[in-house]
């Protein structure tokens, strides 16, 4: 009855690219089991018979790490899709690790999940935690990690891992929903989330104001990060990237004349308006109140991840420094990357209050790896990290060293090691555990 | 130069009993290192002669973590008490593990740590993050693991594990962090840690509402956190407490009819005030805007856990629930406690938005265990923790397979065998293992 639950030949093929179609990869077998036991038994079988696994959720993933490069078994998630009556004495909810995000977000009316990201209709509960998913409210509510109040995964025998009852509370072990996050399949498989849900904001506004300079832009944020109670969302973007966006995807600039920098701020709750208008002051600005205002300011910002694929095929960079280096790294990223490539085009754009800059590149020369290196070693030298919210994967692996020393590296690959029992061979996704070391 | 580094014989004394009295253990030599390089000494050093650890901050704990309770060598990390500049681009500090709680809250007058508990005058960094504080804001700043934006720690072999630059956000390795905080010195040996600040906190208001039982006190409180957007704090008591500590610490009581119940709200920001009189209604309550009142107000509850203590030597137990039993739990634990005790005497009081209940026995029966038996059972029964913030210690450890399954406690002891380097012996503290199984 129903659909089958194991895939193969070309029926697989969907399942063995990601959706930029930058990793391509081939799979004897898609798993698709339908509750928690499934995937413990599918585990424990594919760990006796020393079968590599790679978890799969929607498929939304950056940097490769959900699809079978070296012809894994996928184990896709999706049919766990169970979602639990909203708690509503502790707002949380439980959802199955193939429940997208925007299903959680849907499920009260009243409440909301903390994390908002562009690819919320597809993206899974299992795979925003396996990747810590960020996205466009970090500054308010945390990253994924910071949403989970329990955890149910699988580890690599087919040992359950349980603790869903949502205390907010509980020093009674270590705390291994925040290990697994951000932890990419490489420790276990999660199956379940408990998430807290956030009261649905209101009476929100959304200011886009036209900046003079990266320095001026990232003062701006850091003063409405202090004066804004209700402050959501601290996102930036330069002309570089809008100018091809109204050229290629038909935006109408914000205002007539362009600037070289913009901050769009958003905040909830009485006093936004005026909070925001306090910390704008008489700059070039546009606020909106209403939800299709919001959405037309909204939209500068939500589609340059897309604008440097009007030019050509992009190399994307993620990346994160201190808050005293942002500036640094925000206005140098360009320059690190034509000293490499003197032809490339260089799109920036991100999350100022978390100190993070996607870095779009358009390669002249052939991307082989140096656009990469350019940044990441610039990055490494501003004491910052080369993933800030979209993990190691298949992508980052060889440049780990200049982020993580020797000596936590050997530690997160014993802490990999002591996921598996110890009574049976550590096997599963080997370049994935690279990665992750 | 300058004090000693290690002390023996009768100067050890104050280093092997917790300040309650409760735990007294004995000690060969306290070690007391200046320096991360001196600890990493230190631990190299024990570890090679197999002799056992315990290490020690501010010696504030409640369930015996810090005392060297089988004869360990004590290393007070107290003299650690560097703290960097505070960085006011990224709002954050980085601070010794020997800093005391109060002098990271001092650091800058328009900064504060997220953290407010009754110790903080003595209670350091280290302490702090091993046991995962908690106390009155959590529900506003989350606990002491979600003040950390980075670590420094050392392992049992001596090896220094830092990454203290500061990054809001970095996917590259597992969330150390995180997982040394509420490890009770069971995985390293904590020497620093970068903090978050947070605004401090301005135009704060206080409220106590006089309510007729917890039921309808936990509905206000869910209430408040609902629709008070500066809501910090939404702590309980009950007339027992209250009695108590008017007869014995001279408090006047808030107004001059008795409430079986009392609730109280803090809030700060604009509109702090009226978000909190719409809640309140036309409820019995008091409410102080200045310090003097607000401190007024506070006191009833700040003073709780000396409550029991004027009757005589206590039992405290520290427990939590999922939300919807938090009604349950604090109006049966009396009873629970009485069932096998009858003679007892039971004040409860705590965090009401956190699920947090910290019930305080004034046994008439003998302290055999048999009161925390009874209350982890039935807290147990309701699908919550046996430890909410105080940690497990050497008090909790017996009762821990009430909170976690096997296979939760074979998890966390194979992570705990992995903070050790494999080229080495496994030593360290073997009660605090046991304990946080």
């Amino acid at each position: 009855m129903g659909e089958p639950r194991v895939l193969t030949g070309g029926a697989t093929a969907g399942f063995a690219v990601d959706w930029t179609g930058r990793f391509q990869g081939h799979t004897p077998a898609v798993v698709r089991p339908r509750d928690t036991a499934e995937v413990a038994a599918v585990l424990a079988l594919c760990t006796d018979a020393g079968v590599p696994v790679v978890p799969q959720g929607g498929n939304t993933g950056l940097v490769g790490g959900g699809v079978p490069l070296l012809g894994e078994v996928v184990l896709s998630l999706t049919r766990l899709s169970q979602m639990g009556p909203v708690d509503h004495a502790a707002a949380q909810v439980t959802a199955g690790a193939g429940v997208t995000l925007q299903q959680v977000a849907d499920a009260d009316p009243g409440l909301d999940l903390g994390i908002l990201i562009a690819s919320r209709g597809s993206a899974t509960v299992g795979g925003a935690v396996a990747a810590n998913a960020g996205g466009l409210r970090v500054l308010r509510f945390g990253p994924m990690r910071a949403q989970l109040r329990g955890i149910e995964a699988v580890l690599a025998d087919g040992t359950v891992v349980s603790h869903l009852a949502g205390l907010v509370k509980d020093n009674t072990g270590y705390e291994y929903p925040s290990l697994l996050a951000g932890s990419e399949g490489t420790l276990a498989v999660v199956t379940a989330a408990r998430l807290r849900l956030v009261p649905r904001l209101r009476d929100t506004v959304t200011a886009l104001v036209g900046l003079g300079g990266l320095d001026e832009l990232h003062a701006l944020a850091r003063q409405a990060v202090r004066q804004v109670p209700g402050l959501v969302s601290a996102e930036f973007f330069t002309r570089t990237g809008l100018d091809i966006l109204v050229a290629h995807a038909g935006l109408v600039p914000p205002w007539p004349g362009p600037a070289p920098a913009y901050l769009l701020l958003e905040a909830s709750g009485p006093g936004a308006l005026d909070a925001l208008a306090d910390v704008i002051g008489d700059r070039e600005a546009a606020v909106g109140e209403s939800a299709a205002d919001r959405g037309r300011l909204w939209s500068y910002r939500e589609r340059h991840p897309e604008a440097a694929g009007f030019l050509s095929v992009p190399v994307k960079v993620d990346v994160s420094v201190p808050a005293a280096q942002w500036v640094r790294l925000a206005s140098q990223a360009a320059a690190v990357v034509t000293d490499v490539d003197p032809g490339a085009d260089v799109i920036t754009f991100g999350h100022v209050a978390d100190g993070n800059v996607h870095v779009n590149i358009v390669p002249a020369a052939s991307a082989d790896g140096r656009h990469e290196d350019a940044v990441f070693s610039f990055v490494a030298s501003l004491g910052g990290s080369i993933s800030a919210e979209h993990g190691i994967g298949a992508l980052k692996a060889p440049w780990l060293p200049l982020a993580r020393t020797d000596a936590e590296r050997a530690l997160f690959a014993r802490i990999r090691s002591a996921s598996y029992s110890p009574v049976r061979a550590p096997v599963g996704n080997q370049h994935r555990d690279d990665a992750a070391q």
